[in-house]
């Protein structure tokens, strides 16, 4: 448990680690405790069981090994402890080590070679260098094995599992690792169809990627962009949970349209009406599960007893004789149809001709609404889950199914939300820098040179804040054309205008509040001057809007009148003017996206590389 | 930010706090930071400013004031200090204050009288005591208001919110209070409508405060199940990272089955096939944004532009030119349709004809396929999220829509996830114990007296592990005839035979493992014996089964062959099936009931009164 939650940082900057202790649930260790305890170096000599991937490999076999090599600079020291040492390997292969040195990304090295002329003695025998990872960090292990433990065709493509047991040595090439594994015994191994493996090619560029979802967080790539939002996920709670904030899982499926102006999902079990595969309706019993209905039977059958036992009024045994006895004729029904099945027979889905909810629903598009209601009784509260938009217009930071983070504050007012919704940012900025250095210094060499300090500065500076009238104003006044420019009071901000604002004119983020009337949701708290609304916008440089959030309107007269301006159907809201008609309050807050954040933190530009299986306009293929 | 973080148990422990921090973003101090704090007593004489609702009131009217009261035993030495102090209105309203007493569940009390015979002078003003909770903590405060501050009338009614300024001082009625807010000044009155709030009664049972899912929060109990229900999110959470397991968002919208027998919920946005009140198709840019198709001239212009410079081949040229003027005329039809508008209008819902999703695709059951992925990539990984069953038939432990906490685990067996689920299960009664104390004594009062004993004896000894065979043979053994005896070899056990053994003959958690294989989902892994699968099931007292997991099936003839027996659509599973082919590993699991936890935690008897807003088959109005 305690070398897994040391964060890296940590890790990195400890002396080296001189023991290793098992992954709690696996006999296997846990790649990220050995090359994050100080390089590795402490644990020479110690016997692991690993388990992971094949990144690369590379195999030097018999008739590449040369009489006399030329010389090479540099000393080794390294011998192994048993059979053929990999030096002895080693001395007469230079010219091979030099390709594996590069495969492996070594940018100095040194082998030691031996001065005495080379005997004639029996060809040594082929021996796999493996680049080994388990997804735990961004760096992989240098796995070595000799011929004689497995046969190297088994080990070589990239993708194979294995699990090997041996012994932590100094790395006898000296690249970028310091230490290797002898292997000694090889504990499985998973192959690869290599043919077929969607990443044997080297570095797909991530739209290809995209294609296979399941495999791709094997790239290192992929495998970095979800431990940091893993990273930033346990960031989010932590803030929150330290700020006494209560954690509530809104509904996803709601009948309340929170924004009145987003396309939705809608939710149902009416096949028939849907669908054209699917089969017709034949039995409405169909998914009832035997069980249930058994203890179903159970406890109507306590209830007959017990109204016999009171004496009570006779209408209402009668009722629960006849309830109890409906309810066993469903478990005869359902029994004999269990047995007239084929062994093995699926179980049907839904084939009701009924709607499961008698109301119009759908997949909830924000949590806020809900959420207000449990500020007006908790206090402080947030709500992290999926929202859904079924926007079809494609675009790079948009998907269907996205994750919200949202927080609500009851006795708060627009300049709280802001405040809470900047410290919020901040806090995630500073979590990865340190607790995700190692990750984050891969994003730097491979993904966005920038992302460190962007990161850095977000938590050095403070947010700048203009009002909506002051970011057209400063929009207006942009000399060249890389906007549009006639910008009438009243127009919602286009991604253009934003972007521009917080890369060009402010150079970080920027936080736009009092926004006219019609351009926010009808929730939004209505300010004195009649215009404006008391809502606000954290945009960000590469992203836009990263959080959007205000003061929600707390007056029931004026929600109500605003409802009713929208055209909405009354019924929908009336248990949301109830937190207005019974004890109103003051109060804020925000949606946060989440899925933005990690675009942020990467600097990737494809909303879509950063979730685990997006969700887009077109084919859902699992 | 520290006070709140401070876990109850050890807030009641250390001295009395002496200084209170108001709440970072509002101006009012969370109640908890008061009443938690030692009692509160060290904080007499502060001055702070509060915000709640009122939970009861009692008025102290001018014509209840009696001359000469009778005696009454005891002492109390506070004073107030300003206007007419506290001391000096209760010397004469002791019968009054008896009441008060006992509505505020005092049990010992002690009030001065004053000696001196009562000098002839004006009727005191009438005041009001008020218990307020604002969410934060289980107990409330009492507030004391002078009708000179603000009229009795406005206060009174249960629900009303108030933001109140006073000091704090040694409570004048000695019961259960240790201090109270001696208000001078009210910044806020929420007030209700007394006769439409549904909590104006006292303590409605639980299955009417279903009816009110946006108010039930603001009742003690479901306060403290909702406090109770966010310390295990978090807790689930803390445990996994601090496991070194990897949070990953699985999809909600899927087109992979993950059990092959749940009935499911499909998701459409082909409104027109299933809805009748739904608006005819009129416009196919119905909701599209104009601000992104601006957008996205811009990128295009830029494509065009590119092209025009680097002299690249003419009909790539062509091609990008004529996507320009597409998106040129787009953005014209938007603007011109934005411009014939009534102001206000608002958007419309999505009215495409089309399906978003070109394939049939629902909202998971399941979330551990997808996981599987991750955990055949990154090691250790775990989801938290809804998931969704339509399974009309009514139970008091299930729901349509359920948070589920899985964990996937690369490199495992059985046995690992066996040992993992129990030790997550005893963390999580750990943490209740420690973070929450003053709630769980709350649920011990009211709820369940067996609460914490339960808790506690969980995490003292271990689950009893006894396979399905042993499990079968020990029902069987039974003497009484609680429970359906016949029992064959290969039948599913119901939940009376789950409950019995865990409430009845084993006392306690049991794990039962190695189920037969047609009563489990099809990618569960086969045992040697060929009749048998690795599954497990944890099951609790009062629960029935709390956790269910498994080692699922590596290999991939023996699943691929297991597919093709249950009947299921091959191309369905085929990026499942691609985790065997390519690298695949042993590997296992477990999906977690989180709000059954909530359940086992508070012990209270149907699930629908731990879930915000819970969904049942009938309708959805919130």
């Amino acid at each position: 448990m305690s070398q897994q939650k040391e964060s890296p940082a940590a890790a990195v900057n400890t002396p080296a680690a001189t023991t290793v202790t098992p992954s709690k649930y696996s006999g296997r260790v846990v790649l990220k405790t050995i090359l994050e305890s100080g390089g590795g170096l402490g644990l020479v000599g110690r016997r692991v069981v690993i388990g992971g991937w094949v990144k690369s490999s590379k195999e030097v076999k018999k008739e590449t090994v040369v009489a006399a090599p030329p010389p090479v600079d540099g000393v080794a020291s390294q011998t192994g402890t048993r059979g053929v040492t990999c030096t002895e390997i080693l001395q007469s292969r230079i010219p091979v080590i030099r390709s594996i040195i590069k495969l492996l990304g070594g940018s100095n090295y040194s082998v030691r070679e031996k001065l005495e002329p080379a005997a004639p003695r029996p060809p040594p025998p082929p021996i796999v260098f493996l680049q080994v990872s388990d997804g735990s960090c961004a760096s992989s292990l240098l796995v070595v094995v000799d011929s004689s433990v497995a046969p190297p065709s088994q080990l070589l493509h990239t993708g194979t599992c294995i699990v090997a047991e041996g012994e932590l040595t100094k790395s006898s090439v000296e690249g970028k690792h310091v230490i290797e594994l002898k292997v000694e015994k090889i504990l499985h191994v998973g192959r690869v169809e290599y043919d077929k493996y969607p990443l044997s090619k080297k570095r797909l560029p991530l739209n290809q990627l995209r294609e296979c979802p399941h495999f791709r967080p094997r790239t290192t790539t992929v495998a970095s962009v979800m431990r940091i939002r893993s990273a930033l996920t346990f960031a989010a709670h932590t803030f929150s949970q330290n700020q006494g904030f209560l954690c509530v899982q809104v509904p996803i499926i709601t009948a309340t349209d929170s924004e009145g102006f987003s396309e939705k999902f809608r939710v149902t079990t009416g096949f028939n009406n849907v669908g054209k595969e699917e089969p017709k309706f034949i039995d409405d019993t169909e998914g009832v599960s035997l069980e249930v209905v058994k203890s179903a039977i159970k406890e109507k059958s306590k209830i007959v007893e017990d109204l016999k036992r009171t004496d009570s009024n006779s209408e209402a045994l009668i009722a629960a004789t006849k309830d109890l006895q409906k309810t066993t004729e469903l478990a005869s029904h359902l029994e004999a149809r269990e047995k007239s099945k084929p062994k093995n027979w699926p179980k049907a889905d839904n084939k009701a001709s009924e709607e499961f909810f008698s109301s119009q629903i759908h997949l909830t598009v924000s949590g806020r609404l809900h959420l207000e209601s449990f500020a007006c009784s908790l206090g402080n509260v947030y709500a992290f889950g999926p929202r859904f938009r079924a926007n079809k217009l494609e675009s790079v930071k948009q998907v269907a199914e996205t994750w919200m983070f949202e927080m609500e504050m009851a006795f708060s007012q627009l300049e709280d939300a802001m405040n809470c919704s900047e410290d919020f940012f901040k806090f995630l900025c500073k979590w990865l820098l340190e607790k995700c250095s190692e990750d984050m210094k891969f994003v730097l060499k491979r993904m966005d040179k920038n992302s460190i300090e962007r990161l850095q500065s977000v938590i050095l500076n403070s947010a700048s804040r203009i009002s909506y009238t002051e970011a057209l104003d400063a929009l207006k006044k942009v000399a060249d054309k890389k906007v549009e420019r006639k910008l009438e009071w009243g127009a919602a901000l286009t991604t253009e205008h934003l972007s521009f604002l917080a890369d060009e004119i402010y150079k970080g983020p920027v936080i736009i509040y009092n926004y006219p009337k019609q351009v926010k949701p009808f929730y939004v708290r209505q300010n004195d001057d009649g215009r404006t609304v008391a809502a606000f916008d954290l945009v960000v440089p590469k992203i836009g809007t990263l959080i959007s959030g205000s003061q929600n309107e707390e007056r029931f007269n004026v929600l109500s009148t605003r409802i009713k301006e929208m055209g909405f159907a009354g019924e929908q809201y009336e248990w949301y003017l109830d937190l207005r008609r019974h004890g109103t309050v003051k109060h804020s807050g925000f949606s946060f996206g989440f899925d933005l954040m990690v675009l942020f933190a990467t600097g990737l530009a494809d909303v879509r590389d950063v979730i685990p299986f997006p969700r887009t306009y077109g084919k859902v293929s699992n």
